[in-house]
Formats: structure tokens, C-alpha cells, sequence
């Protein structure tokens, strides 16, 4: 009987052990967890932590029971793989009880995903200093606001989860100050919309040091100070949102070869250097469809159909992935932020002539109720016409509408393209020329 | 100085003039428009009729003077064409004193809209039958509600206007009652959608009688009563909304072609069998981009956009416009209704072997607070892989997420390339897979 190892039981892991046994039953497939959780929604993790009363294990999507008893999926927990060796086709590690493990493999699928970065700085890792990207870094977050009187949170960084969670603390009567050491607010986004989500964390009392180096934590009167060369900042929690980096230590370590910020290289059947090895999720690269070239961008959607991929492959039905476009929306108190594909710095960078335009357009139809401002930034290349990206800003309209031009960069349509395109209208969603059209017909004089 | 003159004074016509105008300052822009009223939003009206505090000359988007004035567009109102003389190049009608107008044009465009149907059924022409095509028609409603003790309202018909006024009616605390003679509520959409739309309708309290012919309407104690084979409807209203045709019996009558509905034939840059006379806006046809075949669906955007068009070609710019996809979306109550493309009937009328699929999923993440569900149905073709079609049933997100596939359809994707698409995903506001991407998944599974 084949074998098929998964290191990893979460988005990508879960999701190809699944489709796998869905495509061929007869496949022995085995998963290897570190921790003891398995298939979560990392990304519900802000809303959870937001209300008080409810389980983090909520966000459990599928029980590892179920994955065992229903799916026949031999799915162990606790088990850190130390080691993969190509040669031999077996992966190594330590179960809980100490004992060594090793298992065999046909097929390997690496999905262990990315792990927060901490800086080296002194009292980053004193208690009450904590990072969201696990499960268990979730629970442990909800232990500490139970357990502890917590006033004021200090987040270093100003990300998705930065916001997300700033959104979640002010949401819990917490003061919340952001800081960061480069000066820009989400510094992938054009400085008008930026400036749009800047004004809302300040007029949801969000206090922002953007530019502001730490210098270190440290205890302070039973409290945290997080010092930085002009300011300290006194807290009961901060949370360290500076981003985070591919758990590709073990792939490097057998030799695989590595990629943009030391994710691991797939290729478009997403295996690794060594063909029987592949990786998907988190830890593992992408083609970006804009620009052709390879991209690290760690996203859910992604994992879980990268997941997929593997599994078909693992069983012989050869799938090539096309790519990511970029796509991400957030939500920070009552905006929705959204972009995908390329800002023109990074097109610029990518070899294209990029023109850039920003409109400001309205959420609902001219004269109906409730309508809110909503700002389009679009990037083309005047060299081919092609539309190359686009972000969104505004109080509701934009996490859905960035998805028609995610769709126009997958199929490469030039900004005439599609400012052709018959978008949907009435009056309590939008004006008659959707946001993302009218930005279109202004890049259009640009171009 | 050349001279393009322009029948009609809405969306398509002063789209056209002011573009015209910015093109070629130089031109000569006159507008005969038959009534008074200019440049409004048609699809505000049920939202306005909703506020009986407002005016309904709100959903004027730019006033006359402002065309005549600051654009130098010569827009006359109360001129009726009754005329068009492609020969001679001119067009003839009388103005409000009676006396006969002429205006000799290089290029003219016909917008002349399109307008209600009433049936030829005794009563039809009782005060208190009403239509809602024009600004007037909104107005004298508008009217009859302030004069009138409306207590119920019958409403011939169950199409997008029909259901937004039910939401209105409703919302003023006035009974409806929908009637018409086919047997089912939105006849292109799917059935379970549909089933969705009617459960909602239900909940409301609006009376649904589909399947049932109007005999006719009569006067009974004051109030009117529509009367039908095995029921009689008494109420104080009735809003006759059984469907639109195109305004083209000038272009008929000297001899341009006609098409789809009997709108008029134009081409891909909006030229009538004259050329020197285009067509635009809702007395117009149009190319389907998914059957390439000639169609007619008269909508806003298509409009607006098509009346730019003829001011570029009327410039010498030399546009084509690529033609619609169908895509609309209505409110019903809390309701979210959207399509776009062909149905699986009319895919298959068109020549395609389509496979169509239903899903329900949810319009947040799970275990997100507030999710609700979303009901998708997706068309593509056995042949070609091609995606042919969606349609959206939700209290949130089916409004802007139909235009992931309408784009895909501008752009002849497969309905295995869009499952591949990189779509946004945030809790707050989906699942991990967009709900088009499960639909486009288990749909693929039927190919």
C-alpha cells in the first residue's frame, strides 16, 4: 500500500489528508501534528478573542476524531518531525512519551506552515509578551485577559493582525497604542487610503507611533514598559504582530531548496526540489500571476487549494496550480481593506511602466441612504495595458468588490479590458459606474 | 460647424452629449428631450418613493441648466420628435407652442429609452393604475400616495421593480399583493433561489398569486378591484410592473433595423443600419459576451457607457464596445438577488451542453457572528469547460460578489480557471473559499 506523510495537520495538511482519502481510499495516509491541535481557522482567531464567553476551540473545523474514525486518516498529534530524509523516504522524530518515530513515505507533503517573529530585543520574552498565529498562542492570549486585569496592550507592529486585533481590544474596552519602527502604516498601501485607515484607528482612540524603534520590554510596577528612544509606553500585554517567516528549517535541512524570504520552492504541481517531497500552505512559495514570478505570500484560501493539489498529485491526476494574485481584505473597526495584485512600486520593480490613479466614489447610489465614501487605488502598465492591481478602502463595498479585479488579473485583461466589463448595479449597492470601473476609466487617461 | 443631435435626455443621451462636449467643445450638441425631465435615476425611484419626505427631483444627477450652462449643450425640453428623415439628415416635430421644429443633424443618436407595457384589459386606464418607468411616473405615485389613503396595493407582475416596490410598499406599512399570469416568480432564476426570494416574500406579508390571468380592472366602493378567473383583489393602487419595451417606433418608421424585442439593430460601435445614426441606452440592442449573439437587456450601466461610446465614435475615436453579460442585482427586502449570464435553458437554447450546479454556503466564516446563508447557482458548458453563468441568493454579499464571475465571463474563463482564482477572504466576510469558488468546484465535478 502507498504511503502518504503529511507533516502538519492544519489548512493545507488537513485539506490534502482529506482529499486524498476522498480520491483514493486505499492510500495510507499519516499525519504528523507538533501540537495537539488540528484544522483551525487561524484567521477567526481576532473574533473569537473578541468575545470573552466563547471557546477558542470553536474555530476547530473539523474534530481530529472525525479525521480519524470517518476519514481513515492516521492522524497523530504531538509529533515533531526532526528530520526528513530524501534518500531513505522516511521522516524522523519524537513522540511524547520520548520515544523516537519514523515513517516511510511515498509521497511527502510539508505543511508546517509560518511561525510569528519575535526581534532579539531584551523582554520579549517575559510573560505577558504575546504572538497570535497558533491556536495555542490564541488560548493563550484568552487565558491572559481572564486572568489578568489588562488596562492598556501595546502591539508592535501595524499588519492585518495588528489591526485585527486592535479592532478586538478596543472592542474589550482595552487601550490600544501601535508601534512600529518604519514610518508607513501598512506600507504596501497607496498613502490616501492609508491616510483613510489611519484617521479611523485614531478616531477609535488607537494611539500610532509609526517610526518608532523599540528599544526593548521590561517589567515596570507589576506592569509592562516597552521602551523605545523617546517614549515608554506603559501596558499590561503586548502583542508582537511584526510578521511572520516560513517554518522551512526542516526542508532546508534535507537539502531542499529555499525561496523568496526562505519559503520553500514548488513548482506549479507544487513539489519541492525532491520530487517526491511537496509543500503547500504557509511554508511553501507561489507564482504570482501578475508578474510570472515566484512570491511568498501566506494566505488561507491558498493553503487549503495548494492542499488539494498535492492530494491530486500524490494520486496521479498531474494538477497545476496557476498562482496567487495577491488578494487579501481585513477589517479594522468599521472599514473593509482589500487589495490585489501589484502596488506600482512593485510593479515598477517587477520590470512593468506603471500609471497609478486614486478615486474616491461612494458605496450606494447617488442620493440613497446610508451611502459612505469608498476609495480605488489601480495600478496598469502603460507598456502593455494590462491591468496590474488594484486596493480598496471603505466602510462597506470594498472586500467583496476587490474580487472582479482579482479575476481580470488571472486572465490578464489590459484596464480597457476591464472598464468594459458589465459589473452590477442598483441603487443600495453602488453608483451606476461600480468604484472599480470608474477607477479604470481615470487610469485609462493615464495610460 | 458639424452637428450631432440627440432624441432622449436621460442616461444613454446626456452620457453622449457631455461627452461629446469634452471631446469636441466645438461640436454642436442639441438635445430634444419630449419631457421635462433630464438626466435622473430611474433605478432610485423605489428608494425615494420609500421616503415620502423626499422629493422625488432628488434623483436629478445634474440639473438642466448645468448641461445648458457650464457644458454649452443645447438642451431643449418638450420636444417631441416625431420625425427622423435620414436622407435629408434631419429631424422634424413640434414644440409646446405648436409649432414644428427641425433640426438637420451630421450624426444623430437615438436614446429614447424604452417604457412600461400596459396590457390592452379593461381598466388598465383607471386613475390609480400606475406604472414606474419615468421620473413622471415616479412623481404622479409619489403623488397619489399623498393624496390618497393607500391601504393596499396589487401589483401586476413579479420582476425586479415589482419586488422592489413590494419593499417599498411594505416599508409604508401598505398590503401588496403580487399577481401574474406565468407561473413562476423570476422566471430566469434558478428554483431554489427562487424559492429562497419567495420565502422572503412571504415573511413580509406580500400577498404572492402567481399563475393567475387579470381579467381586468374595475371600480368597486370607491377602491379598485382587480379581478381575475377565481379571485378579485380589492385594493387602492395597482402598480402595473409586467415588463419594459424599447422606444423604437421612430427608428422604425424610417426604416432602420430593428432586433432583438424590437430594439434597435446597432453595431459594435452603436451604429443603426444608418450610418450616420446610432442607438443607445434602453431602446438599443446589444451583443451577449457569452453567446455573441444579439440580446437585449436594457440596464443603467450599459447606458451610460454606450452613450460615451457614441460620443467617441461621433468624434472619430472609433470605440467598439464588447457588449454585457447580463449582470444585475436587485434588493427585496433583506434580500441580495444577483445574476449574471445565461441560465442552463438558455445556455442550452444558445447551442451549449450546460451542466449547472446549487449550493448554499454561508456569508461569513465559520463561527463568525452574524453569518447568514448564500445560495449560488453556476452554469458552464460540457464542451468547452467555458463558465456560462451564476446567480446569487443572500441576505449579504451576493450584491458585489457577482462580479467575480461577470468578469470571468467578459474573459471566456473555464469554469475550472475561475476555481482557480484568488479570492479575498476575511471572516468577517466569508468562508476560506469564496461561495462562487464552491459552486465553481462542485460544479466542475458535473463537466
Amino acid at each position: 500500500m502507498k504511503k502518504f506523510v503529511i507533516i502538519g495537520a492544519d489548512a493545507a495538511g488537513m485539506s490534502a489528508a482529506s482529499r486524498a482519502k476522498r480520491n483514493a481510499p486505499g492510500l495510507e495516509v499519516t499525519v504528523l501534528e507538533k501540537t495537539t491541535d488540528v484544522s483551525y481557522s487561524a484567521c477567526g482567531m481576532p473574533y473569537n478573542i473578541a468575545e470573552p464567553g466563547r471557546d477558542i476551540d470553536d474555530l476547530v473545523v473539523r474534530q481530529a476524531a472525525v479525521f480519524r474514525e470517518k476519514q481513515g486518516i492516521d492522524l497523530l498529534t504531538g509529533r515533531l518531525v526532526e528530520r526528513i530524509d530524501p534518500q531513505g523516504k522516511c521522516v524522523r522524530g519524537t513522540a511524547p512519551d520520548g520515544r523516537e518515530f519514523e515513517f516511510p513515505y511515498d509521497s511527502l507533503l510539508i505543511a508546517t506552515g509560518a511561525r510569528a517573529v519575535k526581534p532579539a530585543l531584551p523582554g520579549f520574552n517575559l510573560p505577558g509578551v504575546m504572538v497570535l498565529k497558533s491556536l495555542a498562542d490564541g488560548r493563550l492570549i484568552k487565558q491572559f485577559l481572564r486572568s489578568n486585569p489588562v488596562r492598556k496592550v501595546v502591539i508592535a507592529g501595524m499588519g492585518y493582525i495588528a489591526l485585527e486585533m486592535a479592532e478586538t481590544f478596543r472592542s474589550l474596552g482595552i487601550e490600544v497604542d501601535l508601534v512600529k519602527p518604519r514610518p508607513r502604516l501598512l506600507p504596501w498601501m497607496e498613502e490616501t487610503l492609508s491616510g483613510v485607515v489611519r484617521k479611523t484607528l485614531e478616531q477609535h482612540g488607537v494611539g500610532l507611533y509609526p517610526g518608532t524603534e523599540i528599544d526593548g520590554i521590561e517589567r515596570a510596577g507589576g506592569r509592562l514598559r516597552v521602551t523605545c528612544p523617546d517614549i515608554a509606553l506603559d501596558c499590561d500585554m503586548v502583542l508582537v504582530a511584526i510578521g511572520i517567516k516560513p517554518e522551512s528549517e526542516l526542508a532546508a535541512a534535507c537539502g531542499l531548496s529555499l525561496s523568496v524570504d526562505d519559503s520553500i520552492a514548488v513548482d506549479l504541481r507544487l513539489k519541492t526540489s525532491d520530487p517526491s517531497v511537496y509543500a503547500a500552505g504557509d511554508c511553501a512559495d507561489a507564482y504570482h500571476v501578475v508578474t510570472g514570478e515566484k512570491t511568498w505570500i501566506p494566505l488561507a484560501l491558498r493553503a487549503n487549494r495548494a492542499g488539494w493539489a498535492v492530494a491530486d498529485n500524490v494520486c496521479g491526476r498531474d494538477i497545476e496550480l496557476p498562482g496567487v494574485a495577491g488578494t487579501a481584505v481585513f477589517r479594522t473597526f468599521d472599514l473593509e481593506v482589500a487589495r490585489t495584485g501589484l502596488t506600482a512600486d512593485e510593479a515598477a520593480a517587477a520590470g512593468f511602466d506603471p500609471a497609478q490613479v486614486v478615486i474616491e466614489s461612494r458605496s450606494r447610489a447617488h442620493a440613497h441612504p446610508g451611502s459612505s465614501p469608498i476609495w480605488v487605488y489601480m495600478v496598469g502598465d502603460r507598456k502593455t495595458g494590462l491591468l496590474l492591481g488594484a486596493q480598496m478602502v471603505g466602510s462597506e463595498g470594498a472586500a467583496h468588490r476587490i474580487n472582479a479585479p482579482a479575476v481580470a488579473l488571472h486572465s490578464r485583461m489590459t484596464v480597457s479590458e476591464y472598464s468594459q466589463t458589465d459589473l452590477s448595479y442598483a441603487p443600495p449597492f453602488g453608483p451606476t459606474w461600480d468604484p472599480t470601473l470608474t477607477a479604470a476609466n481615470q487610469l485609462l487617461k493615464l495610460m
